[in-house]
C-alpha cells in the first residue's frame, strides 16, 4: 500500500517529473493502447502482468515495452511484472485522464449535437461545460443541459469555467477563423472534427479525429472474410 | 515498372496469399500507421524509406518494422529501402482500401446526419449507398442525396446495392436488435459509433469507434504544456 501511495500521479510528478518534449508521440500513443489492454485484462480477472505478456498483447517485443515505461520512470517489479490497477493508475495519471477536465464544444449543429449526447467524454474525464454556435438561430436554445452561447463573450466565458480544452465541430469553411478566436482566448488543446489542417501556435495541440484506422480495419476483415473458400 | 506490377493487389493476392487470422491483430492496426507515415512522408517529397526511418517515425524498432512486413510478403530493395508509392499500393490493397466499398447507414438520426456529411468514408474508398431508420417521421425523407428507408426490406436492398458492410449509428438502446437484423441480413463488417458492445457471429468483424486514444492524447499535451515553469 506504501509503495503504491507512493507511485500516485500527484507523488509522481513531483519525484519524475515529465519529461516534456523528451517523451516520443509514439510511446504516448502506446500509453493510449497499453492503457485500454490492461484495463481488459483487469475486467478478465488479472492482477499482475510482465513486458511479455503486455508485448505480446500488442505485437511489439518485451524491451519495447520496458523501454516505453522507462521515459516515465520504473514501475516494475522483479520476479512479478507490473501490478496491474497500479499501472492503470500511473498510466492515466501521466495522460491527465485521473482528473476531470471542462472543456467546451464549438459548433452546435448536426454533428455538435451528437457529440453534446456522447458518453465517452465524460468516462475519459471530459466534461462538456459550454457551448458555442455562430448561428444566431441556435444561440439561446438549450441542448443536454447547456445553453448555447455566440462567441462573442469567447475569452470572459472560458476563464470564468477554467476552460482551456475544445471541441471544434463546425464547418471546414470556418475551421480555422474560429481556431484563431479560441487559441487568442486561452484555449490550448483541441479536438478537431473538421476535416481540415489547422495553423495553431506551437504551444496548442490538436488531435485530429480521423476515422480511417478503424475503417481500414474493417475492410481488413471484410476482405479476409470474402476471400475465404 | 515491371516489379510494380508485379506486385499490385491482384498478383499479390495470388502469390501470397493474405495468411488468414495468422496475422496478429496489432500487426493489422499498425499497417494503418505505416501508411499514414508513407503518405505524409509522400507529401514532404520523400521517394523512398528504410526500415530504421519507419520505425523511428513510429517509435518501434527497424527489426520489427520488417518483421510486420513479412507478414504479407517481401517489399524492401537491399540497399535502397521501400519504394514508399509502391509500399503504399501495397497496404491499401492488403488492407483492401484500394477499391470501393458500397457502405449502408443505419441510423439517420443527429449522428447519422452528421456522418452523411462526413468526406472522410470517401477518401477511405467507403460509399454511403443505402440509409436506413426506423422512425417513420424519418423514412422516405431524403438526405445527402440518399431517400431514407424503413428495415422492412432490408436484405434485399443490401442485396441490390451488394452491401456488406453498415456503418451503425442507432440509440445504444436499439443497437443490438439491429446488428441482429443486418448479420442476418447479409452484413459482415459493422463500424460502430453506439456506446455499447455488441454480439455477433464470428465470422461478422465490429470496428468500435472510442475517442479515447485522441482525448488522452490531448490531455496528455495539456498537462504537459500546464506544468511547464
Amino acid at each position: 500500500l506504501f509503495r503504491f501511495a507512493r507511485l500516485r500521479p500527484l507523488s509522481r510528478r513531483k519525484q519524475n517529473p515529465i519529461p516534456g518534449d523528451t517523451v516520443p508521440k509514439a510511446v504516448v500513443s502506446r500509453l493510449s493502447l497499453y492503457l485500454r489492454e490492461l484495463q481488459r485484462f483487469v475486467r478478465g480477472g488479472g492482477t499482475t502482468i510482465n513486458s511479455s505478456q503486455l508485448g505480446e498483447i500488442l505485437g511489439i517485443t518485451a524491451a519495447q515495452v520496458r523501454k516505453d515505461f522507462a521515459c516515465f520512470g520504473q514501475f516494475g517489479y522483479p520476479g512479478i511484472g507490473y501490478r496491474c490497477e497500479e499501472l492503470i493508475a500511473v498510466i492515466r495519471g501521466i495522460l491527465g485522464t485521473d482528473r476531470i477536465w471542462p472543456v467546451a464544444l464549438v459548433g452546435c449543429g448536426n454533428l455538435g449535437q451528437a457529440l453534446l449526447g456522447y458518453r465517452g467524454f465524460g468516462r475519459q474525464g471530459f466534461s462538456v461545460v459550454l457551448a458555442f454556435d455562430s448561428n444566431p438561430t441556435m444561440v439561446g436554445r438549450t441542448i443536454g443541459g447547456l445553453t448555447i452561447r455566440d462567441l462573442s463573450n469567447l475569452a470572459d466565458d472560458l476563464a470564468e469555467y477554467s476552460v482551456r480544452m475544445a471541441i471544434l465541430a463546425v464547418p471546414a469553411s470556418a475551421a480555422q477563423q474560429v481556431v484563431t478566436q479560441l487559441v487568442d482566448a486561452g484555449i490550448t488543446g483541441i479536438l478537431n472534427f473538421a476535416p481540415v489542417t489547422l495553423s495553431v501556435p506551437d504551444m496548442v495541440t490538436v488531435a485530429e479525429v480521423d476515422l480511417a484506422i478503424e475503417l481500414e480495419q474493417l475492410s481488413f476483415a471484410v476482405v479476409k472474410q470474402l476471400e475465404k473458400p
